[in-house]
């Protein structure tokens, strides 16, 4: 630790990042006259407040350092979803690797075999081909739209915990790209990817690649220990070298693993009057470290807290 | 290396983290029908769309794994920026550490000890107190304004090559936070930065610092050496065992250095016909790649290239 002086400049953040333990264990706040900061939010929450994430829409990359947890997004990408929850039954990911690390974009990981035809089989029930899932009908989808303007879209919001754009024009939606946004890596067709090729955005977020790619969730936890690996020196940040790739001990979906081997994670509910109130907290800070209020929220600038459920 | 055919999807971003060394070799390309891509358009640049960095305002942190170089910006806080130039001439830093990594937010650096009294003298000419540098008047500087909305401020851009924000109802501008910022970390009082403990911005920009603190350059060259300092386990991302902490091998200022042991290099210019361009092609991809432009660029998806200097 080192002093408070220089470090509560940035004190902020912790709201969020440690409402993963905290808020669990918290009691309700005294709210302040200006209205209650991101935490006295978080610490009042009740249990209607969170969800648990559900197994089938649920898989663990187990690397050497640990876990990270993803939640998939099959109201976005039904086919690439099916695709990657039989990929991860077959075990397909276990001993391939994370092969590309780019600093301020993204950590990428599957098979390194660059000959097509070496490469290892997908196995049963996952299929080789899939079609583009780049957007989707809006209809039949909830959305808490963000009062402040996005820029990249018409409209922004979270669907469902997802970080989410549509255009009422075309009546479509789609999963954007934030930080820690899950993606299936494609050739130049459209319908390249089938999921066995996956990226995570680990920098700012390139909402340029927003229905220019399939999505397909975002990492819940541990993005840690994806986004130090270290940036590989070839082109678009691969390693040079097969010694440098990180393996990747398994990937499996939790509804195949026994309950025991399940992490316990609830995620903060977007379609509730404490959700709504986080939004405004964090568009204008009412800590007493912050002199002007920025009056605004990114999408990609809300991150989602995250806890151990209880019991 | 792994296939072509999934890495293709984000190869994009190559065209500007290649152009370090890629541009200087180049030789000008045909430009396509739609207009010139992004690496078209870096190869066909002038010796005068670069400039080369100004010794007196850069400084080179020194990690054991390599350097990273920071150019400062006295034109936004010429009193921190003075007082960082004699931090560095005294040695300062040299023998201190990187303290805090804290995922999709900053790594800081500084004295990690926590007992005011107990740290490092400053040295000759670097004062312990400064005024707050949060924003300045926009008279007197030149911003090149991007075409689109910004939500953080009413109008954003570059200044001398830094992302910058401005309001013509209070006449002021100031440094923007996106990754790569550097910024000096403050206790309550807006006066309580003297530039000795610099943090610097390693994931979503975040865009509420601005005008809350004294941010004082950006990183130019070498930040993946500080994305991916293992992430700390304390609270706000401090390390909890000073073994964690990174050493800082010196901080010095280029031009106390011989001009031998002086990186040579040059960033693009902000104020140019061809930067205007890449800001175009960069609104609006032309690589074949991308299906659906995004008709829109934000400050912080605007990296700046760099290069070796030739001769």
């Amino acid at each position: 630790m080192t002093s408070i002086a220089r470090t509560a400049p940035l004190a902020l953040s912790l709201a969020l990042a440690a409402a993963t333990a905290a808020a669990a264990a918290a009691t309700p706040a005294k709210p302040a006259a200006k209205g209650r900061t991101l935490q006295q939010i978080l610490d009042a929450s009740q249990p209607s407040d969170w969800r648990a994430l559900d197994p089938r829409n649920t898989i663990y990359l187990e690397l050497e350092r640990g876990r990270a947890v993803i939640e998939l997004a099959p109201q976005f990408a039904p086919e690439h979803v099916a695709n990657i929850r039989a990929l991860a039954h077959n075990g397909y990911w276990n001993g391939l690797s994370v092969n590309r690390s780019q600093d301020n974009y993204v950590v990428q990981w599957g098979d390194p075999e660059e000959d097509a035809a070496k490469r290892k089989p997908l196995g049963p029930g996952a299929k080789d081909k899939l079609p583009a899932e780049f957007a989707r009908k809006s209809a039949g989808l909830k959305m808490t739209v963000l009062p402040d303007t996005d820029g990249w879209a018409k409209q922004a919001g979270f669907v469902d915990g997802f970080p989410a754009a549509r255009d009422s024009a075309t009546g479509s939606s789609w999963l954007a790209h934030c930080y820690g946004t899950v993606g299936a890596g494609r050739d130049m067709a459209a319908d390249s990817s089938n999921g066995s090729e996956l990226y995570v955005v680990i920098g700012q977020s390139p909402r340029h690649l927003d229905r220019n790619i399939t999505t397909v969730g975002r990492v819940v936890q541990g993005m840690e220990l994806l986004s130090v690996l270290p940036r590989g020196t070839g082109a678009l940040g691969f390693y040079e070298k097969p010694s440098e790739r990180a393996p990747i001990v398994s990937i499996a979906l939790a509804a195949d693993l026994p309950e025991a081997q399940r992490a316990k994670l609830e995620v903060l509910r977007t379609d509730t009057p404490l959700f709504a109130e986080l939004v405004e907290a964090r568009r204008n800070r009412r800590d007493d470290w912050y002199l002007q209020p920025a009056g605004h929220i990114n999408l990609c600038n809300m991150p989602l807290p995250v806890r151990e459920k209880k019991g």
